[in-house]
């Protein structure tokens, strides 16, 4: 079986690094807010070329505490509207709705995935105060237009950097962008850590600030607190181990980048639609998802040839049951997009008889 | 100098097994919601004796998410009153007001330091639906006369055991009270992790199930969001070393009591008033605080003689920036403890020769 993503074998790469950064840990005797996390902190603020990074516990926290912050800093009030696409990861909508903010749900560019300026003018209204792009799969969100629609609009942007580690575009890289993002190292992330992890890039120091204290119960100084913070801290053994990892980013994007060169390049199968994208550079390749009406059916036959995938995601947001207030709404693109979309084997550690063998089983699958 | 808590030393001892059980996670490429999470919830629950251990990602959520759930089962609802004692860490009223339930801060018990019963009683209001008690420094609270009180009036007791693994009475653990009972894990805690960590323990099935998929997106079944949840898990590696330490809990607990046993024999100082406690099971000696009018003064003297000291806590929660709703309230019973306590080196791995020296200087002293 080629596996979607074999997590064990890439960490066992790295299986001495990796160790030596818990023994030091270990060793430190300190394993919260320390060196480490300093040292992660500068380290990542500087691959994204932001001026700040404040690590936290996991991804949806990164979101969730940011737009607190705003609320704290009176930029953002609850129940104002924030302009999300539809089409994301669930944990997208909870940030908002976490924070009593409402979810403007649009639906994405039927070829990018991801928000369409357009939409998002269309979407506009006095309650407007955010914008909230995906770089969904991995393809950083068209940045420069929605930039200039938030400059016009006077709105706030906050990036969904989850999966977009090192997307870059015209030289600015994903966390660079907007007035914030939010990270996730999730393991299977692009970089990912070996349990929850997250940050937030930003360079507007107030925030920053804000940020700080929010994810250590709301105080900068002990026993002191400004806030009605929550705990959200990023462990120094994590922060260690994503040292480590960030290393070896831009090797493995590298890598994710030539497997799907061979994808484009060598899948032929007229029932499968393959994903778009325009510069090397915008694209991080988190996951290659490619689109057939028989999906099921397509992921059946794939298997059965030994090649293993996934769907992300078989139920778009709008759809769970978690959102009534949402069920009702009827989104298309978003929609058909869910039924449609596959996930192939996207790892860096694939070996090319590997992804022959992909190849050749999408290229024979009649769906 | 005597340091206040040697984690450093602590961890050190265990330093084999710690990089072992590290190793084992990273070998065995699963990182979040695996086998030694599961492992460790089972042994946890059974060190307490409850049905259920749900772990989390730190102790304030522990507490949080289980209101949350409380809320999501309709037990609780928003603007309900939650009685809880006015002296504790900040983030016992971080958990009640992030969901929006209002904390009723009453006076504690001047000697046990712990919620008074009689002061629930009047606390009492037709709005109060569950009370919050803290095992605040180690001691178990008054829990069979405030179980009496939630039966007769129906109301719900979330156990804050941050501060009380393995405190026990009539049998029965801390953890396994109240309805529920949160519980952290940060590093300096009895149990504690090397990193962030928290739990849940509770005998009811219908909230462990809640909390299951309310730490998870609120998810129970990949990408099926039954409620919007947030994400606050308990990391495998976390949960690894946990278990190490698990195992060394009882011993470590009877060293802290062996260290409190000649602090109270030994300790004569007029200007200082010692810790009471009833029986040896009910205290596990989170901390070792005691009293003095010239509290400050004191702190510098022990300095001074190389005794490394604490203070928890040093402003009460009421008094905080944070919440400015209760800055007027007066509660001169908390704010004469925060005025006074001082907190002595309590560490289970402190020799008896520097168990002496700590007696020695708090006894040499005229504060
Ligand atoms: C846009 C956006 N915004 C916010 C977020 C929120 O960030 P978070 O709070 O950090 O999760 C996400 C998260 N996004 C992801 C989401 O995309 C989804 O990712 P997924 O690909 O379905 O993840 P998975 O199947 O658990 O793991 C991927 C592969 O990796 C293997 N694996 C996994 C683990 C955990 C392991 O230990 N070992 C393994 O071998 C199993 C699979 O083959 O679900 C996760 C829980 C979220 O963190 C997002 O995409
Ligand atoms: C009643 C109650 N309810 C809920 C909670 C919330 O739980 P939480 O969310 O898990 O924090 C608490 C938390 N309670 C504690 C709180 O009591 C306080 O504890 P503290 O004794 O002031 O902690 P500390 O000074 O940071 O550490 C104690 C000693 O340990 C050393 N140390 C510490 C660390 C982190 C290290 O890596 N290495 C070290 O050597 C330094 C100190 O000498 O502050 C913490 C941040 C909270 O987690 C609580 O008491």
């Amino acid at each position: 079986m080629i596996p979607f993503l074999d997590l064990k074998g890439i960490n066992a790469e790295l299986r001495d690094e990796l160790l030596e950064a818990c023994a030091r840990v270990i060793d430190s005797g300190w394993y919260i807010s320390g060196s480490e996390l300093r040292a992660f902190e500068q380290e990542y603020a500087a691959y994204c070329g932001s001026r700040h990074c404040i690590g936290v516990a996991n991804g949806l926290d990164a979101l969730s505490l940011t737009l607190r912050a705003w609320i704290e800093l009176d930029r953002v009030r609850e129940g104002d509207e924030v302009i999300v696409p539809a089409n994301t990861y669930i944990a997208t909508l909870l940030a908002i709705t976490e924070n009593g903010l409402v979810p403007v749900l649009v639906e994405p560019d039927n070829t990018s995935f991801n928000l369409s300026p357009r939409s998002v003018t269309s979407a506009l209204t006095r309650r407007t105060r955010a914008i909230l792009p995906v770089h969904l799969y991995g393809r950083l969100a068209a940045m420069p237009e929605l930039m200039k629609i938030a400059e016009q609009h006077d709105l706030l942007v906050l990036e969904d950097a989850a999966q977009g580690h090192g997307a870059s575009l015209e030289g600015r890289k994903a966390g660079n962008w907007g007035n914030a993002a939010g990270f996730s190292f999730y393991p299977g992330k692009n970089l990912g850590a070996l349990g929850d992890a997250g940050a937030i890039t930003t360079s507007d120091e107030e925030l920053a600030e804000t940020l700080q204290a929010l994810r250590n119960y709301g105080s900068h100084v002990k026993y002191r607190n400004l806030y009605q913070g929550l705990n959200s801290r990023l462990d120094e053994i994590q922060a260690a181990m994503l040292r480590v990892k960030l290393k070896h980013l831009d090797e493995q994007t590298a890598q994710r980048r030539r497997i799907a060169r061979r994808y484009l390049d060598e899948i032929d199968n007229a029932a499968i639609r393959l994903p778009e994208w325009q510069r090397e550079e915008e694209h991080v390749w988190h996951l290659f998802v490619i689109r057939c009406q028989q999906r099921d059916h397509l992921q059946k036959q794939l298997d059965r040839a030994g090649v293993q995938t996934m769907i992300h995601y078989p139920i778009a947001p709008h759809k769970q049951k978690a959102y009534p207030q949402f069920n009702h709404i009827e989104l298309p693109i978003t929609e058909r997009i869910h039924e449609e979309v596959l996930s192939l084997p996207m790892d860096p550690s694939l070996s090319p008889e590997q992804v022959d063998r992909v190849i050749e089983a999408v290229n024979r699958a009649c769906p």
